[in-house]
C-alpha cells in the first residue's frame, strides 16, 4: 500500500491527512491558519500537521510517497509559488520549496478548490462525470474545474475563481479589490454579514437568541432561525440562495458543466440549500433543453475532498515529479 | 481549390460567403433576418444568400463542398436543431435539415459566436493562441470559446453564453428571462437603451443633434458625442465600458483564456473602446501575475469572422460529415 499526504490550507484551518490508494483518509492533523502571521511560522505549522497525520495514521513519516497542498488562491505548480491569496494576505510566496525543505518530501501545490474538485471527481459526488465544477462555500468561495476529465486551471493557473465573479456592479467591497463579488454575498463570511445586517434591522428576530450576540453569528444562524419560522432569518436565507442561484446560473451559462458540486461549510445544509437552489437556477439557465440540464448536487466528501484531492493533485494536473523539481 | 459556404445568421442580417481553403471570402450574399416570421420563409432566404454568394464569387453552386451556419443561440450540431435563440424568437427548430433540403448540400450548424471564435482563431486576432474567448457586441452579446485549440461548447452546446452572465442581480430585464444580463447593458442594443435614457435626462446633449430623434439612436451615438466633448455622451460611454470591463473580468476570473477578442459592431470603436477596457479590466482581474495577464484585443475580421468560422465549423468541432447525417 502506498501513502500520500494531502494538505488543505484554508483561511481558518490547516487540515492534513494521510490518504491511501483507495482514497481513504487514514489519519489527520489540524492546526489554526491564524493569518496574518510570518510565512515561516505558517509553513512550520503546515509541516507539523503532516507529522501529526502520519502519527494519527500509525505510519512512519518516511512511508509517505509525496505531498500535495491545496491553497486558497492562485498557485503556480511549476514555479511552486503561491502568487496571490486574498484571504491569507499572502502574495508571491515560494511555498512549495519551503514546505518541501521542511518535510524532505516532494510537494505539489495547487488551488484548494481545484483539489476539492479532484477529490469529488475521484471519490465523491462527481465520480463518473467528465465536465465538473466544484463550488466551495467557505471563508471565501472557491471554484475548481475539470473539463473532459482533466483539471483546468488555465494558462496562468487562475481559472475557476468563481467567488470573484461580480454579480452586483456596485455591490459589497471584496478583499480582492472588486465590488459585488459572489464571495461577498455567498461565502459563509458573506452570509454572516447579511445575517448581522438583518439582526440590526430586526431586534425582534430569534437570531439574537440563537447567536447570543453579533460577534457569535455563524453561517448557520439564519438557517436555524428559518427552521424556527423566524421571518427575518427566512428572508436572509432566501436572499442568500437567490444570489447564489444567480451566480451558479452564470457559471452554467458560461461553462455548462455536466454537474455543479456544492461544497464547503454552508453546503452542510444539504437539501435545505440545494432544493431551492436547483429550482431558482433552472429558471435562469440559458440552455432550454430539459434533457440536458446541468445537475446540481451536494459534495459528498465534505472537507475531506480538499485533502484527498490535494494528495492526488500532481496526477490530476498530468505533471511528473521532475516537472516540479522534486 | 475547394470552396465552402459560411452563413452568419444574426438578429438583424443573414450574411453568407463563399470561403476558400486560405480563409478568403470570394463572394457574398446578404438579406435581412426580419424576425419574427415563419421559419420556412427564413430558411428560404438563408438558402438564397448562399446562391447569391456563389454567383458573386463567380463559381457554380455545385462547386461548394459543404455549408456551415452560425446561429445566435443554442444549436445542437448532432441533432441539427436550433434549440433556443432569444433574439430570433425561435426554439426547437430542425434548421440543419431544412437548409440541407433547400440547398442539397451537407450543412453543419453551431453557435454564431463559436463560429466567430473559430474564424478569429484560424485567420484573425487569435491566430496562434490555444485558449481563446471571442465576445461579440452586436444585437445581443455572443461568446465563443476555444480551449486547448478546440471549440468548447459543453455537453449541451450552450457554453460560452457570456451575454447571459448576470452582472446586476436586480438589473434590466433580458429577453432570456433573467435580470441584469451583461447583454442588457453592453450589447449594441443595451448601449442604445443607455444612450436613450441619458438623452431623456439631458435635453442639452449633442446626442439629440447627432441622432435626430430617440428612434434613430445607434450604438455610435454616445461615442460620437464623446468625441465632441459632450458630457452626457461621455458618461454613457464610461458607464458602458465600466460594465463591460466588469463582465470581461468575470470571464477572465472563471476561464482565464490567453486572449479575449472583442468583436461585433461596438468593437469597431477600436482603441477608443479597448484602451479603457484593458485598464479597467486589469484592475478587477483576480490573477495578480503581470507576466501572465489575459490579452484583450480587437477582432480583426469584423463580421467576416462569423462567415469564415462557420465555413469551418464542422472541422473545429472535430465532427465527420457522417456524424451530421449528411
Amino acid at each position: 500500500m502506498k501513502y500520500y499526504a494531502g494538505i488543505d490550507l484554508g483561511g481558518t484551518n490547516i487540515a492534513s491527512g494521510i490518504v491511501d490508494e483507495q482514497y481513504r483518509i487514514l489519519g489527520r492533523g489540524k492546526l489554526k491558519t491564524a493569518v496574518p502571521r510570518p510565512a515561516e511560522e505558517l509553513v512550520a505549522d503546515i509541516a507539523k500537521t503532516v507529522r501529526m497525520a502520519a502519527e494519527d495514521a500509525g505510519i512512519a513519516f518516511e512511508q509517505i510517497e509525496e505531498v500535495g497542498m491545496g491553497l486558497p488562491g492562485t498557485a503556480d505548480p511549476i514555479a511552486g509559488t503561491l502568487e496571490y491569496a486574498n484571504n491569507l494576505f499572502i502574495s508571491d510566496l515560494p511555498i512549495r520549496d519551503m514546505v518541501q525543505k521542511e518535510l524532505g518530501l516532494p510537494v505539489c501545490i495547487g488551488n484548494d478548490a481545484s483539489a476539492a474538485a479532484v477529490g469529488e471527481a475521484l471519490a465523491g459526488a462527481a465520480k463518473g462525470y467528465r465536465d465538473v465544477i466544484v463550488v466551495t462555500l467557505g471563508t471565501g468561495i472557491g471554484g475548481g474545474m475539470l473539463l473532459d476529465g482533466k483539471l483546468y486551471e488555465g494558462f496562468n493557473y487562475a481559472a475557476g475563481e468563481i467567488g470573484h465573479m461580480g454579480v452586483v456592479v456596485d455591490g459589497r467591497p471584496c478583499t480582492c479589490g472588486r465590488r459585488g463579488c459572489l464571495e461577498t454575498y455567498c461565502s459563509a463570511t458573506g452570509l454572516v454579514t447579511s445575517t448581522r445586517e438583518a439582526m440590526e434591522r430586526h431586534p425582534e428576530s430569534v437570531m439574537w437568541q440563537l447567536a447570543g450576540s453579533l460577534d457569535q453569528v455563524s453561517g448557520r444562524t439564519a438557517f436555524d432561525a428559518m427552521r424556527r419560522q423566524d421571518a427575518a432569518g427566512t428572508r436572509v436565507v432566501e436572499e442568500y440562495i437567490r444570489c447564489l442561484a444567480y451566480g451558479i446560473a452564470n457559471v452554467i451559462n458560461i461553462c455548462t458543466p455536466e454537474v455543479v458540486v456544492m461544497g464547503g461549510g454552508v453546503s452542510r445544509e444539504g437539501e435545505t440549500l440545494l432544493e431551492p437552489l436547483r429550482r431558482l437556477t433552472a429558471r435562469e439557465v440559458y440552455a432550454k433543453n430539459p434533457q440536458r440540464q446541468t445537475a446540481i448536487v451536494c459534495a459528498q466528501l465534505g472537507n475531506d475532498a480538499g485533502i484527498i484531492g490535494a494528495a492526488f493533485l500532481r496526477e490530476a494536473m498530468g505533471l511528473s515529479r521532475e516537472a516540479l523539481g522534486a
